[in-house]
């Protein structure tokens, strides 16, 4: 399935018994762009906000009828990470992503995954460079982050070598494969190599597709950790994809997300103790503190969020 | 919820864009009776058929579109367990059953669940007791089976106890909560025992209700269990009322799913060579096959399987 | 499998190469009370502290060997939520439980279970009745909680419902079984029911047995819920138990779990202004935070917490 | 970790109470060597045999002590797929394999994993070449498989554009890291891109090392459909591999898992009726079968299996 057909695609219109999400409806099947030849788009979904107040009900009883409206008990669920019911929704997305950062997604493993097969099929040349302001050297601080942004000419002399090797990879994947992505043989009088192995020569930015349907629980639960400023940014911009798509599905949970996981944070013992020494006027410091310096700062960060 | 307001519910009707399984559609929120007072009725749904056909075409590519028609693409799926394609769909039940049956289901881990919580909301008073035609002895070959029915008078016997005890208990167990199911004290003058203790004396025929939610890879390989012979007579009349909605629901990977796991048979490395000799016209037994009797007995009712 | 078999047994001593923890091989198969017939006992477990930091290090490369100290590391594993090295210790555990109790536990999916299956075999007459300190009212505040202890003669009169149902219901038991704990027929000339039914008729209070086989990273996520003040009574004392053998097994993970986790506090965004407010010198209280009164007096508690 | 500095660490030897497995200690942190750079060794194990049996019986009680010895019981576990008890025994490897390996690998994904990480640490310069005879062209039969193998003239053409590739991006990679592999700067002048970028521009036969954690039921289950003559040859090598380790961990359900699994085969509804029909003496055909081909050509394999 490529991503043109898929555009035209608007699904039919049926009738139905069962809830339906008016927002996501509207942007169901469309692709939305992420990174250079990246899309994200919804094919189903099951439940929306009311499912989630419906099931929660079942757990704790007809008492709660009566005293909590809907946002406020969604509000509470979340607040109390009292998730089961949040698993009462599922979404399936239909979503195309270079594959190094295929190979991170698929660590979140409480997710059902079809993915194209390189065995059975030809993978299209399309391969992910990065934009110039996204080439950025080594983070000295962060083990696995970017530091500065390389200026432009160095920033090209990468996207060069990124584009060249990935192009003659292709090459010699073509050639080994004898036959292009429409199964026309290239030449009658060469052979042509099993696809499982001339996958291999393709780099880690060639892009791959897949289904992937996962419970509202677990897809909070994976943006919570890829929208953060710390995953990489190839990940991150498909995160920021999805947390609009929760926003039109749930958008009870999506407020209650941003309160509660998104915008809020986690303080250690010893930080309470630090926050609580501050509010009494005490004088507290890092040394005083017991905590590491890296700990300090990440604890006056979080009390300087806005 | 009980089951009496459930039966009024016939959900809204809404457009959507999603696909449909129509025949499920039609019986979505109904309960359908399980035991005697216990029930199963779908709450919603995603995916169907055609569902299952387009993810396996994501991932096997263009090329199956032109040589498999989707009744034969699901059939090869199916026989060779290729089930990834089944996980793209989902089913939300309601049920109601007893705590005893609750205890055996729970152990497949692969759901999603919200049960009604006896720490929350008191237990209505339901238990299950079986019919006089399900009383039978412990079998003597099979130590989790059943033999003989007990003659009527035993049988009665057995009702009766059963039936006395739990309703003792929940005489008790109001008596303790000091409350009654609508919530209305019943004595002013006593404490109201906390519902998290009070439940405990309840006995395990007593019924529960909950969401239970699955994809269909998953519910298959449940009902391929406890839809079989060898499982609890209790267990087995829920699982062959899901096969009923399963039917519906996906009606190619149910025909699929007889002819592949519910009718057809493991065969051992012993069992195919006693198969070949048979075919063979070679002289075979169990001496000679190195089967145990058990194994050679389970042979044998396999190739008169009709 | 009784109690009393299993607490002579001290396993045989065995040389290995594997990585060892000392203190855990000292209560290894040792049985620790819990509740008034319960018990915890290890039976194994694999991995330890250094376990963890080698496959952080598999993870984190070469690099991270001239920085971190094992316990610095660890520290920031549990800090960051960097959990799966964690999932590479497992620990197997021999648990005697109220049915209430484990109905609750298996909630928790990502563990391996083996139970005592009453389809099988007889249940012991051993079942639970809460000390009279445990009895208490329902909470007025937490619909899940308890409030007042009940007065010695009302919590009396509590426990004598309660042992006088069970003893009853496994009268009734014995005597549809006919049959005894050993397997002694009672009466000859009686029928003997079959188990899979006759167990119905026990209450929740029984207790079961199971090996129950976890992760790491999957136990501190269950000690952190049930460890929690809301968490019922009967399963606390459990987790409580468990804490015990964690900071045995791994204790640089125990100190930090407990720096991060058990002893500090999600604090959401309103939550974080009102901490900057109060450094700040600022006024604020309930009405001017947008928090519910719930919410506020739950922050108030975490900045009172010692 | 490399694996030379692997292969001399033997472990120290302690003293536990823990259950042992003789064989595989013999051959604990020992790497066994896979394709031309990876390798498969064991780190931890947890559990043996005797540990399957003495959870089976924490489950179907007593009773079964007298009547089962330690290897039928084994065998009749594995036979029904009893497969708790398999599940209490677990194994840690450190296995080196190729990236497209890996991703086929992890679609299991109920296993723990710790895998180096190149957004950290720089990727040594190890990749995989298949050996002449492994180099086929594409099936005709077989969307997924390979068929005759490539003359030798022609295999040299793929193996040399394989290598020429491989070299050509790290020497890319090398460049733009700007870093070598033991984190020396190469040139001073230069910027420093970010590992988390620059690893894209590495082809999919680059080795990758991981921590690999799994019970030995999800093992059994990989190692079924791994060892596959359908499966991929580059993924098949390490199932052989591992099948050595589990017949040195737990020699009987080895022995069961060979009769019950690798050497039985499932027999459908139609493949049943036609078994039957063949051992009357009637005469039967792919036609009057009402089976495909395909599928007849498999019961046919099957039936004349060894």
């Amino acid at each position: 399935m490529s991503q043109e057909s898929s555009e035209e695609y608007k699904g039919i219109i049926s009738e139905t018994s069962r809830v339906v999400s008016p927002e996501l409806e509207k942007v169901l099947y469309k692709p939305f762009k992420v990174l250079d030849h990246g899309f994200i788009r919804v094919i189903d979904y099951m439940g929306n906000d009311s499912a989630i107040v419906q099931a929660a009900r079942v757990s704790y009883g007809a008492g709660t009828k009566k005293t909590n409206l809907d946002r406020g008990l969604i509000h509470y669920l979340v607040r109390h990470r009292h998730t089961t019911p949040l698993e009462m929704c599922e979404i399936k997305l239909h979503i195309k992503l270079p594959i190094f950062v295929a190979r991170q997604w698929i660590r979140h493993r409480t997710a059902n995954v079809n993915e194209y097969s390189a065995r059975y099929s030809i993978l299209g040349k399309d391969f992910y460079v990065p934009e110039p302001e996204q080439c950025a050297v080594q983070s000295k601080t962060n083990m696995q982050g970017r530091g500065d942004i390389l200026s432009k000419e160095e920033s090209e002399k990468v996207r060069k070598l990124l584009i060249e090797d990935a192009e003659r990879c292709y090459e010699s994947y073509a050639d080994m494969l004898n036959e292009d992505f429409e199964g026309n043989t290239l030449d009658d009088s060469k052979p042509k190599l099993t696809r499982e192995l001339a996958r291999m020569n393709l780099t880690l930015n060639y892009y791959t597709e897949w289904y992937w349907k996962i419970d509202l629980h677990n897809l909070l639960h994976f943006l919570n950790l890829r929208s953060d400023s710390h995953a990489q940014y190839e990940i991150r911009v498909y995160a920021e994809a999805m947390l609009d798509l929760v926003k039109k599905w749930c958008p009870f949970v999506y407020e209650a997300f941003e309160e509660y996981y998104l915008h809020g944070s986690y303080v250690s013992r010893k930080g309470l103790q630090v926050v609580q020494d501050m509010i009494a006027g005490k004088t507290t410091n890092q040394e005083t503190s017991g905590m590491t310096k890296r700990e300090w700062s990440e604890l006056m960060e979080v009390l300087n969020k806005k």
